[in-house]
C-alpha cells in the first residue's frame, strides 16, 4: 500500500537543520531597523528562528491554524479527574460551535481550529469541521497494564503527521497544538516523569480541579502506572504505548510533520509539551522547530520546558489546553515577523545611527 | 476662559473607584463559562478589572489607539545618549510614515497612532496625523537647573488631559501610551529616584545602547541634577518640573483623562512607567485604572512596577518604548475581553460540571 503522507521514519529523516543562512540575514535586516539593536528583545529572537525554520529572511504568517486533538482516558476509571469522562465529546461539539476558549482566541489572531477525533471514547456525530480519526474509543486503564499496543501508538503519531500534511495542503505557515480529554493530565505527568526522570510528585498537579485527597490519588495511579508498565525511556514509542494517549500520540505526529516541512510548531502547555518529550524523543532535531507559547500553572510544565531546553514566551498562569496558549503565542510569532519585514531601516526612514 | 476640558483638579476630582458590582458580575460569568474555574489565569483577572474600569459586565474593546508623545532633553548636552538629538523629529516623521515599531504592532493590534509633539526641540512640519501640542521646543538641562518652569508641568499634564480627551471624541475604548525622546530614560531615572528612594545606580540603564563608560557619566549626570534641584517626592509637579520632560507630563495627564472617563490605560515601558509615578502621586485611586503592559529590560522599570503595585503580563526583554510593549498588552485585553464575552457557559454548550 502507498501513501501520499510521510511515514514516522520518513518525518524523522525529513527533519533538518536551521537555515543559518537565512538567519544571518534576518539578524543583518534586524540591526538596520529603526530601533536600537536588540531593544524588541525576544520578538527580534524569534524573527531569527522564525527566519531559519522557514529559510526566509523575511518570513510571512499568513496562514494560520491550531490542531486540537480530542481524546480520551481509560484511567479515568482511577478517579483521577475533576470532571467526567463525558466532557471530552461535549467539549468537541463546544468547538465545533465555536462556543470554547480556542474558539474565541483562534478568531482573535484569525487563526482556523482543527478539531480531530484521536479516540474520544464515544461516536461523535460526523461535522464539516471534525476531522475523524480514530485510532480506538480511548485508551485502556494504564495504572493496569498499556494504554494502547505499539502498533495504535505508531498509527497515533503517523495519522498526526497526516492531519498536518491534509492541513498543509489548505495553506499554513504555523501551526500551534492544542488537547482535550479528561484524563490527560495523568498520562502527561507519566510521560513527564519517564523522559525528566523527576519524581511523580513534582510533575503532578490538580488538573482540571482535583482536591488534596483527588491529587493524592493521582500521583498514585501514575506511580502504579509507571510500576505496571516499566516504559522504556529510550524508546518513546513503548513510553507512548504504555502510558500515553492518542491525542498525545498525534500531537506528536503534527509536530514531527510541521519539522520535515520547516513549518513552525508553537507548543500549548502540559499535555502538548508531554507530546513535545515524545516527538523529540523520537527525533532530536525537532527541538529547533518548536517555540513554547507559555508555561502553564501545571507544575510538571516547567519541568518539561527546562527538559526540551524551550523557554516560554509567557507566563500567564494559564492551565485550559485546546491550544489556548499557543494563539497567544503564534499571535507574538505574527507580531515578532512584521516587525522584520515592515519597519523601515534607518536608511530608507532618514534616522540617523548611532553616536560614536 | 472656560475650557470643554478637565483641568488636573478636575480629572483627579473625576477619577473613582472601581464597579465593584460589575467585577462581581464579570466573575460570575466567568465561573460559568465552559472551562476549570480559573485556567484562564491573569486572563480572567484582567477580564475583571476591566469591568471595574468601564462598569460593565461584558466590556468590549473595539476602539483603541495608542498616545505616542514625543519631546527632547535639555540634559543631553551632557552626554547621556547613544544617539544624537536630531533622532527624536527624525523618529517622529518615521512614525507617521508608519515605519517604526509602534506603527507595525498598532496595526497587528487593529489600533491607531497619535503622534503628540509635546516638545521636540526642532519645528516639526505639520502633518495630519501630527498632534501639535509643544510646550516648548526641549527641556532645560536638568543638571544645571529645573528642566522647565511648574507652569510648564502644569501645561504639559494639562495638554495630555486634553488629548486624551480630543480622542475620547473620536471613540476610545482603551488607551496605550508611548514615547519618544532622546534622553528620557535620563529623566526617567531621575523621576524614579525621587517617588522610590531607590540608589539612581539601581534605577539608571544603557538607555538606547550606551557603554560602560556612557552609563557611569548618566548616572552621575542624574545624581547632579537631583543634588542641584531638590525635588520634593510629596509634590509631583516639583518632580515633573524639576527633572520631568514634556512628553512624560503629558503621558501622566494621559493617564489621569483616561481614569477620569473610566477608560482603561495600558501602561508602556520605562518612561510611561516615570509618568505613571507622577501620575499616581498626583491621584493615588489612578492606580486601579492602569495595566501593566510588560517589564523592560531597563532596570529601573521593575522598581517602578512594584513601587506602583503593577504586575506586568509580560517580560520579553523589550526597551524599545513608542508603545510597542503596550500594543502586546492591549492585544492581551481584548483576549480576556472576548474570552468573557464570547465563549459559551455550561448551559449553554451543555457540558458537564464538575464531579462530586
Amino acid at each position: 500500500m502507498t501513501s501520499s503522507f510521510l511515514s514516522l521514519e520518513g518525518a524523522i529523516r525529513a527533519v533538518g537543520a536551521l537555515d543559518e543562512e537565512a538567519m544571518a540575514r534576518a539578524q543583518g535586516r534586524q540591526d538596520q531597523l529603526t530601533k536600537p539593536r536588540g531593544s524588541l528583545g525576544r520578538l527580534e529572537e524569534l524573527s531569527i528562528r522564525l527566519a531559519g525554520i522557514g529559510g526566509q529572511e523575511r518570513p510571512r504568517l499568513s496562514q494560520k491554524a491550531i490542531i486540537t486533538m480530542a481524546g480520551d482516558h481509560g484511567v479515568v476509571a482511577e478517579g483521577v479527574s475533576a470532571y467526567p469522562q463525558e466532557v471530552t465529546p461535549q467539549m468537541v461539539y463546544n468547538f465545533l460551535r465555536g462556543g470554547a476558549g480556542i474558539n474565541v482566541l483562534a478568531r482573535h489572531i484569525g487563526a482556523r481550529v482543527v478539531v480531530v477525533d484521536m479516540g474520544v471514547a464515544a461516536p461523535l456525530e460526523s461535522h464539516p469541521q471534525l476531522v475523524l480519526k480514530k485510532v480506538a474509543p480511548g485508551t485502556r486503564d494504564m495504572s493496569k497494564g498499556p494504554a494502547m499496543s505499539r502498533k495504535q501508538a505508531l498509527q497515533a503519531v503517523e495519522v498526526g503527521i497526516e492531519v498536518l500534511e491534509e492541513e498543509l495542503r489548505k495553506g499554513l505557515d504555523i501551526v500551534g497544538t492544542g488537547d482535550m480529554g479528561i484524563g490527560n493530565t495523568t498520562a502527561s505527568s507519566a510521560i513527564a516523569a519517564v523522559f525528566t526522570g523527576e519524581p511523580v510528585e513534582r510533575l503532578t498537579g490538580r488538573g482540571t480541579g482535583l482536591d488534596e485527597a483527588g491529587l493524592a490519588r493521582k500521583v498514585a495511579v501514575i506511580n502504579r502506572a509507571l510500576l505496571v508498565n516499566q516504559p522504556v525511556p529510550g524508546d518513546p514509542l513503548d513510553v507512548l504505548s504504555k502510558v500515553g494517549g492518542f491525542e498525545l500520540g498525534g500531537l506528536a505526529g503534527v509536530m514531527l510533520g510541521a519539522a520535515a516541512h520547516r513549518i513552525p510548531v508553537v507548543v500549548d502547555g502540559f499535555i502538548s509539551g508531554a507530546a513535545a518529550l515524545i516527538a523529540c524523543g523520537l527525533c532530536p532535531g525537532l527541538r529547533d522547530f518548536l517555540i513554547a507559547s507559555h508555561v502553564s500553572a501545571e507544575p510538571g510544565h516547567r519541568v518539561i520546558l527546562r527538559h526540551l531546553g524551550l523557554r516560554p514566551l509567557l507566563d500567564l498562569g494559564m492551565r485550559l489546553g485546546e491550544g489556548t496558549g499557543a494563539c497567544l503565542g503564534i499571535f507574538l510569532c505574527e507580531a515578532a515577523c512584521r516587525l522584520l519585514d515592515e519597519m523601515a531601516t534607518f536608511g530608507e526612514a532618514g534616522v540617523s545611527g548611532k553616536l560614536g
